[in-house]
């Protein structure tokens, strides 16, 4: 009557103790990020009144692996080990001869993997003697992790929180609130980022864009203040790493390689944590005639970043007050359709995960909205779990694979990362079921407008854009 | 700067493989369940109409264990074994010498305990040759657990959802929904019963005892349909033991018996499923002069159940087409005030519950709607698990014996049914932080009216009301 149910359970000395870098074992180098204002290569001191020492050191570190301290593994286990399964009943509803998991990090108590970098991050802090952390959050997903990482550690917070999903998501506020965390729609007139835009049009729906560049300058301008992003930059995926080094370890269990290796990826900091340790065992024992993983980073056909973006020098926020990062981006003026996968409508994307998809070393598919939404719902009917609409996105190619092993006969090991729940999305499950979401490919004359506005970056170590 | 996170993971192998029931230990006789058209005790066969047989046995069964089919075990394995967690850091919050852990069953799919009887129920409807299943649902914790599990058996699922929540509520609408199970208003036009609420007053917002009277009505006028009820029941509690024999286990691994087993308590089934297995082992040891925990059962002031109805025979549900239980009742008559715990709102209890309230074997409490949230949020910010309003009921009870016995030097070991997660009642959270949240204390003559329409009965083996 059902198919059986087949789970992966680490025990708690299975926790990983470092984080994997993945930096030393790159055929290639990084281009380092720009100061936004002399669009030259910035120093540790251009970041300090951002981050704390510990976090930029971090950033720029060239050690294979960094010790996760105790107080952020004591916080891990919370949640952590997370459980891997195996789809048993969605590869038996697909009659397909693939075998099919997922690594489950809707398991925190924030429901996503974004605990995994907020408690570390809101750990250096009050070890540094932050007071107070500024961020930014679309639907919220990041700022009530960073909500909850502060609560623990005993330091303020303050979220801006893009103003349409403020008045239409007021679940993920409320969250953030219980948490004990001060949250600001945005654009606000808190800051000067955010005055400017409210001048021009006082109607702002806001922006991830905007909201950055007010929580960036909120912590500038703020001695007692850094600022915290929860994607895109290289030590908010080397703490993801714990996602992949566990998915190894449950793989093994499994008795399996994985062929597929597949996460939804917005600013990349969920296909990062799991595909990294994959993709960095593959560089590690390239030669010897080991066929690592495929690794797919998919993103909504409405913010196609690495599919159709460019690979330049882009600023990462509105006002141009954030690093500059050399990237995949679709312009820092590009704006994304309403789609409901608000964590992956970001312009841009990670400069790690970029640079592996330049070299050819991960690949990417960009997917509509309604097949998402389908793919979700069958998985939920099957495996119980309601996916958050942005890791639909990577069940939704995972399917795709598997139906195409049962008609080529193949049988592929597929492991997905199921980054969070849909318990906030049920909104969007709801406009589905009503026939009134829509499909959406952003046109390419908006997508090249945008990109006609990218920086010209002249500098020793870069290239041109 | 945070203190550590012990928490006590079980094996697999440690899901518990049969259900304890903990009838044959008792040291009294429960009275039988009465035919709502005669007042006279029921026998299988009246039954059978509503539940399969598998079930209709356990309800009445004497057997000390009853064995898990290895299907149910199958679909459990997907969120069982749950964590147990000691709360240090809530304990440091409240300066306390007590040791407070909690049970966490929101680590299921559907984010609530439910789902330890509904995969049970639908599994044996599946197997007895049910095509569909009709419930009721309140806020909607039920309705969406039984819709997860009919999706894993292929069972149809008709919910009729209290009205006033159908409109206030969608996200839970839209999950159950999302598991593919019909959602309808109650009251509807569906149903007799719903006909007549609806010709005397169309605008009516519905409540429980309305939606159980069309859910039942459905399946005693379909063939192919059975009822399916998520509390109350004795075969419900019985179901809910996995919780408490691997809290059993979980607090052996931490060296403890706890001097107190606290619960919130609606129909009883979380309480029930938690505190059941604990009693029993009193039960059995009795006279060896060991003293088991004190196991407190916790409700709401609005619906005083337990600590201020009346223990008697009373209907189920408005229509009187339900069964006629012996339990603590405020009258079927009673309608609570709106309160946020919208799990904690039946008129009546558990029977089995009720009667070891009766024969003095456990206590219960009542706590008032704002210390419930002002304890849940302190639970949140200390723990990370924003827990469902309903679970904050027995968390306030346990900070409250907690900082008792701060003031007493008392060190004892308390553990909490932490039956669910918060993140579909953040509404509840805002108006909370807002201010607009209310405590509500039922009127007392109120409660003597509805409680003055109980029926009489007269029979062999009962006791006028």
């Amino acid at each position: 009557m059902s198919d059986s149910t087949v789970k992966f359970i680490l025990s708690e000395k299975d926790i990983p103790t470092t984080w994997y870098n993945i930096i030393p074992d790159l055929p290639f180098q990084m281009m380092p990020p720009l100061h936004p204002g002399t669009l030259q290569p910035m120093n540790p001191g251009d970041l300090s009144r951002l981050f704390p020492m510990a976090v930029i050191e971090q950033e720029m570190s060239s050690k294979p692996e960094i010790d996760i301290p105790g107080e952020v593994l004591d916080v891990y286990r919370l949640w952590r080990p997370s459980p891997l399964f195996r789809a048993r009943r969605l590869e038996a509803a697909l009659r397909t001869p693939a075998r099919i998991y997922y690594k489950y990090e809707g398991v925190s108590p924030a429901g996503s993997h974004k605990p995994n970098t907020a408690v570390a991050q809101a750990y250096y802090n009050k070890r540094e003697g932050t007071r107070r952390l500024a961020t930014e959050t679309g639907a919220g997903q990041w700022g009530s992790a960073l909500a909850m990482a502060c609560s623990f550690f005993g330091l303020e917070c303050s979220v801006y929180m893009v103003k349409v999903s403020y008045d239409q998501k007021p679940y993920r506020r409320a969250l953030m609130q219980a948490y004990g965390a001060d949250v600001t729609p945005s654009p606000s007139p808190k800051t000067a980022a955010g005055r400017s835009i409210l001048a021009a049009s006082p109607d702002s729906p806001g922006s991830l864009g905007i909201a950055i560049s007010e929580a960036v300058e909120d912590a500038a301008t703020h001695d007692d203040t850094k600022y915290s992003l929860g994607s895109v930059l290289n030590h908010v995926l080397l703490h993801q790493t714990v996602i992949g080094q566990e998915a190894q370890l449950q793989m093994e269990m499994a008795g399996e390689k994985p062929d597929y290796v597949v996460g939804c990826c917005g600013g990349g900091s969920n296909f990062g944590g799991l595909a990294l340790p994959f993709v960095g065992e593959t560089l590690k024992t390239k030669g010897s005639g080991r066929r690592g993983p495929r690794a797919i980073a998919v993103e909504p056909s409405a913010c196609p970043t690495l599919t159709r973006g460019v690979y330049a020098y882009d600023y990462g926020d509105t006002a141009k007050v954030a690093p500059v990062a050399m990237m995949y981006t679709l312009g820092h003026g590009f704006v994304p359709a309403g789609i409901h996968a608000g964590g992956l409508r970001y312009h841009g994307d990670s400069p790690l995960v970029s640079a592996l998809f330049h070299h050819g070393l991960i690949e990417a598919r960009a997917v509509k909205q309604l097949p998402v939404f389908e793919a979700a719902v069958l998985f939920a009917r099957s495996e119980g779990i309601l996916p958050a609409p942005e890791s639909a996105h990577a069940i939704r190619t995972a399917i795709d694979l598997a139906v195409e092993a049962r008609e080529t006969g193949a049988d592929p090991a597929i492991l997905i990362g199921l980054s969070g729940h849909g318990h906030f999305d049920l909104a969007a499950y709801d406009a589905y079921a009503a026939g009134i979401l829509e499909d959406y490919e952003h046109p390419q004359d908006e997508i090249d407008r945008a990109i006609a506005e990218l920086p010209v970056v002249n500098i020793t170590a870069g290239e041109a854009s």
